[in-house]
Order: structure tokens, then C-alpha cells, then sequence
């Protein structure tokens, strides 16, 4: 920390238009049946923030046949207005200063409706009851609509999804050199979120793993004061947040010489990786990404060291549809963005995943993560 | 970024032991009638942990009369024995392999049951059926059991939010010679987020606020790209995560000649914060001391301006039981821990909040954040 210390970089951002996405639903009611007098209540934020724009920690959006209403508490009033101002959509913000006042603005906002539909993923037990007892509509419970409309990204989400992986792109390059300088998994940890933000990304995206040695067979570890040293291999699974939108990425480092066997996963994860990639495009079943992953590292006998699906969605959530993993046979589509992520992990010895984030296209994928992944960029010479 | 960087600071930590807790839930189910042959269905993650220990990221808790079961994915396994073991739960561990094994695990570990209790604001409408439809056992709805006996925390709980809350007084206190250099509050953030991480953090409690000039009139502000300058007031509001406990501090800073208004938005927020915090006392009803503060506010001619509560209780959340607002008439008691943070604020003006986090006593509470708020400190000299 200096009085020198610069400013972090920033990058103006295309705004992200949402206008439209209010028909989108409407189109998913229609196929329902009768619906014209129809409403989709939506609490879930993710849900919200895709449809209207608003980032607060609170609101409930009713989605009703000309318009939206989204109803907020007092503080979030002002901020509601800018943001739906600013992302076009077609959302009347109401503000309730209390308890009572948000429950009238919702009864209000729904009473025209012959019924609302809601996702019972997004409501708890005690929200169904408490919005039952308040409201005259009846509730109607159906599957997810909002989820599955979220998959295709429009161009300026995919533009905050590069941005946040360019981000951690440019802080893992700057801490490879320190990787074999015998510091802690934690130290490594610190330096990585200090510097993702330093080029741009807001937060990360998730706990940033460092896996090293024996605890980088554990898939989901988190860093501890573990000294990297010789012979190790370094699990780092990090990913920024630009705007809402995330970014994923793993590489693994080895650490000087290694077990032969260590060896061998990394370059069976390697090539099982770059395989994933081949596969995806535009009409192929997610499961069958998976799949060509799974085979080619079972058939170098790595078959039970596979713990893990090969990948899954990324936007609003780190994690969301579409499921790279074998039993969802939907096809994917052009702009929905997926991890590709093989990984091979080894009780005692330690672990290797290799993964990038991709969006489909009518003819492959786009690669938006671009960290260096070829053997010799991966393997590391101890430096103390 | 140097190769002598110096290893972050980590403390060993009292074991927390967590045997006994699942008596204390017996008992509060006893009370609901005749109940001998109930259990109780956890699956909200924190209170999984509360009773168990187990940090993993899904698992589904079942206790039942004379034990616990805990049923994880293959994920997670080896990693709840070892914290089970830890922990010193009475609890077993059971790993389903698939989805399938899961379901039958449960089935398996509520079969004997004669109900099962829950807790409705933990499942979704969707979990409670496929629950309710996979389990041969009735489902019943109560009111929150975990969370009421959570409040009151135990020596090793308040160990770690006493470390959290010192990892950001030191971070705040490397940071505020920087404060009034002119740079951005994004700038700000980056560094306090780094240094309590430095000073022993795991990670942030939440998005650190740095709020300056007229973003200081929002109490829950992002960070932007905006420069602190002279006449400014600078609301910092930081809390740290030390083995799942959180902590929470605001201070708010003057640089230089600031106006009139804002000055004395400082003194009287700086006083009533002090006020609140000689109410707090085992006995005293939580809303008394919001209204001690809310009162005193008023009377300065602030009262539209103070518009949030005056404090929340603090632990593996950063909000949870107990409430110091209006309306919630529950007594403080000794072991809880809470914050006493009154804040005005003016649109377009600036804003100023003032924060501490507090052990309750018999006698009063002893207070864990330490970061210097006489007016001295808190005044800056611009020094660009």
C-alpha cells in the first residue's frame, strides 16, 4: 500500500438492454393454456435483476400480461427507478415504506390477475403460505421459466463474462512466477483476489480454490496455510464478477518433479479437456460433452477418479442451467456460455482439473478464458 | 507482489465443540407436545454446522430422538466424519453416491420417526414435496428452532468473530493514511479487503462498503470508480469471516472542511451510537435500544434521516436473531453478540454511520471491534 498505489482498471460496458425479456415470459405462460389473465410472481434476484435490471437485496417482480411491477422496500426506491431507467424495462416501481405497505402495493399489483404462477424453486414453504394468506389470486405453482431463458446470453452479458475472465486471466499470470516460492495456498489466494480486482473484476466469483499436494485431491478445498513445495500439484479455480456476470477457470500447476503417476493425470486431464471442447456446438447434447470427457479418461483408467460432472452454466450464478453432466440430454444452443472442466483426483497423491468457459456457436465454441495451459506453461521449477 | 512476501497471519483456534447442542433441540421439540417419537429435518447449511460442525456446501440433517444423522453427497463424505469427529456430535455420517442413494438414505434415516418436524422458512415449496413424496414419514411445520438457540454464542464462537473484527481494525488502520490521497473508493475497498485477509480473514463478511461523498447518503452503496476528495464524508463498513463467524464495524470519516450539516450529522450519530451502547445489557429489550438511539436522533432534528434499524445480531450469519429494531420486544441475553450502528443520512449531502459489534453481559457489553471513533481520528487532513 502506497501513496502511489494505482487506480484499478475499469472498462465502460455496453449497456445491458432488457427490454423484451418480459415477452420472452409471457410467450412461456402462453404455452401454459389459457393465460391471458395470467402473472408469473418472481423473487428469486437473479430472476429479478434478468428481467428488470434491479440489483437490490430485496424486491418481488409480478409479471402481469402488459407491463411489470416490481415492488421494493424504502430503500431501495431511487435506486429501482435509475436502474429499470437505465435497462429499459417496461416495470413500474412501487416503494413501500413498511411491512404493511409492500403487502398492499402486492395485492394491488396482482388483483386484476386471474392467477399467478410461481416457480417452487424460488419460494419457501413459509413465503407460499404468508403470499397466499395476503393475496386475493390464486397461487399456481409451475417449473421454471426464467432459468431456462437465462441460458441464451445476449452479446453484452457475454461482453461481462469475458471481461471477469480476462480479469483473472491477468492476475494468475502475474502469480505464476511466485507459485514455486514456497508460500501458503492462502498466500496464493490473497495475491490472485487482490489482483482480479486490481484488472477489473468486482469480486470473485466464488471462493477461490488453491489445492496443493495431498488437498488437491479434494475437489472443492479451500486454501489453507499449506507451504507449496516440490512435487505438488496446485489446483487454482478461480473466477471474477463483472457486472453480475461470472467467470470460471482452473489450472493446474506441477511443482518440480512429480510422481509419474501425477504426471499421467495431468496429461489424461489435459487432453480429455481439449476433447470436451471439440465436442461442444450448437445442437450437441450437454450430456454427451460429458460423456466424450468421461469415456476417454475411463479408458486410461482414471474411471472412479473422475468425481464430478464436466461442467455447467455460467451467468448471473456461478452454477446454472445447462448441465454439462450425463442425464441432461437438451441440446446446446448459440450464447449459452458452459464450463469444460475434467478432472482426476487421487486420495493422498493429489489432483489435476483443467477448465475453460466457452460459448457456443453454430460451429463450436469461443474460448473466453485464455490462461496458458500447454504442459510446459504448467509445469513450474522450484525457485527456493 | 514480492518473493518476500510475508505469510499471512493465522492463529490457532479454541476447538468448538458443538456436543450438546442437539439436546438443546430436543428440548425445545419436547415442548411442542407429545413429541418422543419426533425428529427435526435441517438442510439450511448454517444450522446444519451449528449442530454438526459439517462446512460442506449441501447435506441433509435429521435429528432424531437419541442421535443425528447427516446424509452428504459423495463429495463430502470423508469431510464430514472428519469434522464430525471434530466437532464431537453425535452424530453419522451417510454418503449417497448418487441421488438415488441419498433419497434412500433419508428414507432410511426417518423411518423409525413418528413425525418430522421443519422449519418453513428453510425449504422451498419444491423440496417439501419431493420430500413429502419420498418420505414415508409425515412432514409438520414449525416455527424456527435452530436459529432462536444460535443467538447466544459460546466462548470459542465469540473467539472467532474477536479475530474477525481484529483483522479489519488493523486492516482499517493501514488504510486510513490513504484515505485522504485522492484515490477511488473502489481503490479503498480492494486494499481493506486484502489486508484483513493479511491479518487473518478467511475472507470478507460481505461486499465491503466504501461510501464517499454524496454515495454516502446510501447505506448500502457499492464501491465505484469515484475519487475521495476534500469535504467528503467516507462511510466504511467492513466485517471479516473467521471459521464461519462473522464480524461487523462502520466508521465514517471527515476529510477536511466538510459542511456544517455533515459535521453535525457526526456529532450526533457519534453520541447516539455511544448511548446505544451503554443500553445494551442482558435484560434490556432489544427495541429499547433501538429507540434509546432513535430517540436521541430524532431529537437533533435527524429522525427521517436515521432510516434503518439500529442493529441485528451477528454469528455464522451477518444477519440473524437478535433484531435491535422497533417491534422486536425480546430481552437481550448474556453470550449474544450484536451490533449498535445508528447512521443519518442526507441526499446529496452525505451520510455518516457509526458501527461496533458487542458481546451482551450481565452488566452491560464488552465490545470486540477496537478501531479508534473520536472525532480526531476520524477527521482527516486532505493530502493531495
Amino acid at each position: 500500500m502506497t501513496s502511489n498505489l494505482k487506480e484499478s482498471a475499469r472498462t465502460v460496458l455496453t449497456p445491458l438492454v432488457v427490454s423484451g425479456r418480459d415477452k420472452l415470459v409471457r410467450h412461456e405462460i402462453d404455452q401454459l393454456g389459457d393465460c391471458a389473465e395470467s402473472g408469473l410472481l418472481v423473487i428469486d434476484l437473479n430472476n429479478v435483476r434478468w428481467l428488470t435490471g434491479f440489483t437490490g437485496s430485496a424486491g418481488t417482480l409480478v409479471v402481469r400480461p402488459d407491463d411489470m411491477v416490481l415492488v421494493v422496500d424504502g430503500r431501495y426506491g431511487d435506486q429501482a427507478r435509475e436502474q429499470i431507467n437505465i435497462s429499459g424495462a417496461n416495470c413500474t416501481v412501487i416503494e413501500g415504506r413498511s411491512a404493511v405497505a409492500i403487502r398492499e402495493a402486492l395485492v394491488d399489483a396482482t388483483k386484476s390477475l386471474k392467477n399467478i404462477f410461481f416457480d417452487a424453486n424460488e419460494l419457501t414453504v413459509y413465503q407460499l403460505s404468508a403470499m397466499s394468506e395476503q393475496l386475493s389470486t390464486e397461487l399456481v405453482k409451475i417449473s421454471p421459466i426464467v432459468p431456462k431463458l437465462r441460458r441464451r446470453k445476449s452479446e453484452p452479458e457475454i461482453e461481462r463474462m469475458q471481461l471477469a475472465a480476462t480479469a483473472t486471466d491477468k492476475a494468475l499470470t502475474e502469480v505464476v512466477p511466485i507459485l514455486s516460492q514456497g508460500l501458503t495456498e492462502r498466500d496464493i489466494r490473497d495475491e490472485l483476489d487482490y489482483r482480479m480486482r486490481r484488472h477489473g473484476a468486482e469480486f470473485t466469483s466464488y471462493d477461490t480454490i488453491v489445492a496443493s499436494g495431498p488437498n488437491a485431491a479434494r475437489p472443492h478445498h479451500r486454501p489453507v496455510g499449506r507451504r507449496i513445495e516440490t512435487g505438488d500439484s496446485v489446483v487454482i479455480d478461480v473466477g471474477g464478477l463483472v457486472d453480475g456476470y461470472h467467470s470460471d477457470m482452473t489450472r493446474t500447476f506441477l511443482i518440480g518433479d512429480v510422481d509419474p503417476i501425477l504426471s499421467e493425470m495431468h496429461e489424461v486431464v489435459s487432453q480429455a479437456q481439449l476433447l470436451g471442447l471439440d465436442f461442444v456446438k450448437a445442437g450437441v447434447l450437454a450430456q454427451d460433452v460429458d460423456k466424450a470427457c468421461r469415456d476417454f479418461i475411463a479408458a486410461a483408467g482414471f474411471a472412479n477418479e473422475f468425481t464430478h460432472s464436466t461442467g455447467h452454466g455460467v451467468g448471473l450464478q456461478i452454477h446454472e442451467m445447462p448441465w454439462v453432466r450425463s442425464g441432461f440430454a437438451e441440446p446446446l444452443a448459440v450464447g449459452e456460455v458452459v464450463t469444460v472442466e475434467p478432472g482426476v483426483y487421487r486420495e493422498g497423491l493429489g489432483g489435476v482439473r483443467i477448465e475453460d468457459l466457452v460459448v457456443v456457436t453454430q460451429t463450436g465454441c469461443r474460448i473466453l478464458t485464455s490462461s496458458k495451459k500447454d504442459r510446459q506453461c504448467l509445469q513450474l521449477q522450484p525457485t527456493t
